[in-house]
């Protein structure tokens, strides 16, 4: 399906659901970046989900979104009951311009719902010139070692960084071995989880997307992709403004370096990409070509059109 | 060994090899933290390496530090040359001094060599009653996704969270399976490496640790273990001052309930822990009943005692 046609239907579907515009288009927007990016698992497939949680009032569609700077550097967002969207795009908005003021800044959303994947959120500080770092707690999914149990959230990690005339930088990961979200999308599809991802209620591991219950901390899943110069640059805390340290340009010209560098070692068989690589390629190919909806997703989509009154198609 | 008498045997080790009473303190500061955690990878184990370095004039034993507060929020802390440990540790203080005006703060070190473990400086911050984290780059040690030779560093996180009357929280990790460090630990003391955390030059798993070339990014290693609530709390950004967002007993009694609800989940044969809570057992031990050397380190230690003319025993 073309990403305009389906981006619109997503933003006509929260609003009959009971949504704000503003809020509406905020979430199909970080909705629509990663069904681009082939992140299926946050993509449109959490619209079904979106919707009745307005529909039932769980979340608040229109709700009063509040940002506090309480400190210099520092503010805090209070999304007054609705979904994550807006009011982390709005804390990433306001962390840029702490940043610009001091260097670094950071804003911390508080009582909010489901915000999707944390690559939106980083990417749009990358896009404003700025390093983006996001992370967020979740449920309980990550048992502890030599625990059973979920305990730990699968709590994701996204972190961007401008790259003037190529694709940004942008790492985009759970910290545990698989995201509950594509647990649940094997679900819907009827698909298997990747071997030792997910464990069952006897606690051994199962591929049967049914039967997992929780997962460990990343192993199989963590691709952590960052810089090892094996030079003498250290960078201990964490920078937002990537001029702070380094002339624009020098910047710039290390990433791109880095990338290359990576790019060099590729093989056709075996490509080597940065974090994120691949999913600038399904980027590409998506926008020109349509996002893929499997079968389980398309009936969802289509029971959610008739009701919200939509066209899908 | 007594903590107290190996703390001053490396102090003058270090002063013996050429460093400044300030530098010397400060890496053994460094490195005694890690042996008192049980971290024999970054403990008393580097202090032949960084002797070694002094004498060779690879690093500056008396740099200029110069700490330069670039913005009202950031500052950047070159460290002329010299070892990592008291930059970093002053960088700590300068980035806990900005969140102190500004609620989030950071500092960046350049031109230094090798800091020891990352957590110690994290601790320093935790101490002052705030969040630390703290990264670093390192040579090029891990293999990228398809890719056979290393290109990124090992890049050690380190995260610390105030917790008033217990211990703090204190992760301490490599993003890496296996620290290089470690690596170089099992050579000394002819040890194996565990499995699957090191590839040698043919590409495959070694548990050699003379073979060891390589690893991939944390699989068996990773173990971030962070607090999933399950709430409607998400922290987006990041935070440096716990009493930002969330009055101080607040924070202490969510830390708590955390660290307990892990304590509950144990069983003498399969004990939980939160990151770092072993390495806390270790060091109430270690301080009662003196820190282990195996006798390769033993063998190094007393050949540098016998070259800086300084007792060991």
């Amino acid at each position: 399906m073309s990403p305009d046609k389906l981006s619109t239907f997503a933003t006509a579907a929260l609003v009959a659901a009971g949504a704000s515009a503003g809020s509406a288009e905020a979430t199909s927007r970080a909705m629509m970046h990663a069904s681009l990016h082939g992140v299926e698992s946050h993509g449109i497939r959490l619209l079904p989900w979106y919707c009745e949680q307005l529909r039932t009032g769980l979340v608040k569609g229109a709700p009063v979104v509040r940002v506090d700077q309480t400190r210099r550097a520092a503010a805090l967002v209070d999304a007054g009951g609705g979904f994550g969207h807006l009011p982390t795009y709005r804390a990433m908005d306001t962390a840029v311009a702490a940043a610009r003021d001091c260097g670094i800044g950071m804003a911390s959303v508080v009582n909010s719902a489901h915000f999707g994947a944390a690559g939106p959120y980083a990417l749009a500080a990358a896009e404003a010139g700025f390093i983006g770092f996001v992370t967020c707690n979740s449920g309980a999914f990550v048992t502890p070692f030599n625990g059973s149990s979920p305990v730990h959230g699968t709590n994701p990690i996204a972190f961007a960084a401008p790259n003037a005339g190529g694709d940004p930088f942008l790492l985009d990961m759970a910290t545990s071995s698989i995201p509950w979200n594509r647990v649940l999308r094997a679900r819907t599809e009827g698909l298997a989880v990747p071997p030792e991802t997910a464990i069952g209620e006897d606690g051994a591991f199962t591929e049967d997307a049914e039967a997992a219950r929780a997962g460990p901390a990343g192993r199989r899943a963590f691709r952590l992709q960052r810089r090892g110069a094996g030079g003498r640059r250290r960078n201990p805390g964490r920078g937002i403004d990537p001029t702070l340290f380094l002339a624009g340009e020098q910047f710039t010209a290390r990433l791109r370096a880095y990338l290359d560098g990576l790019a060099a070692l590729s093989t056709p068989e075996r490509p080597v990409y940065a974090a994120g690589g691949p999913q600038w390629i399904a980027r590409r190919e998506r926008q020109a070509m349509g996002i893929p909806i499997l079968p389980g997703l398309q009936a969802e989509l289509e029971s959610e059109a008739l009701r919200a009154m939509v066209a899908f198609h």
